[in-house]
């Protein structure tokens, strides 16, 4: 079966988000006054064949942890659909 | 009110993601034989203050459009959470 899984890789809470922190000078030129807290990751959609949801997801879980976020800087959410 | 905004930005259907291929070819060295088509955005979360969700929804629309997507070459989905 198809699956198309959409993650999410975030910075750490933890972690400074310098690209964040540079948007939100950004809006706040624009006059955007009440936003904060302003964190950039990646959204990444891909498509994956698999027997069912749970082998889906874990394929997608492999490929984070392995090439899509950097676990030391990053975390990750997965969900997955049928395609 | 406080809302917690979430923003994937994302190329066009209509144009090639070299990133994403680029990371489609990583995954394919990696023996993820299964996976293909994948598409790599921004993922952007927020806070902003407004009276109500709609508010809230519109000013984080204004905010995609004047400096969070590049309309020529990416779309945006929003959605809004209470915080």
């Amino acid at each position: 079966m198809k699956f198309k899984a959409e993650i999410n890789v975030m910075p750490l809470k933890e972690l400074l988000d310098p690209q964040g922190k540079a948007v939100l000078g950004g809006l706040k030129n624009l006059d955007f006054k009440t936003i904060s807290n302003v964190r950039i990751g990646k959204h990444i959609t891909l498509e994956l064949e698999a027997a069912n949801e749970s082998e889906a997801k874990s394929f997608a879980e492999a490929a984070c942890k392995k090439l899509l976020a950097n676990q030391v800087m990053e975390h990750f959410e997965i969900s997955i659909h049928s395609a």
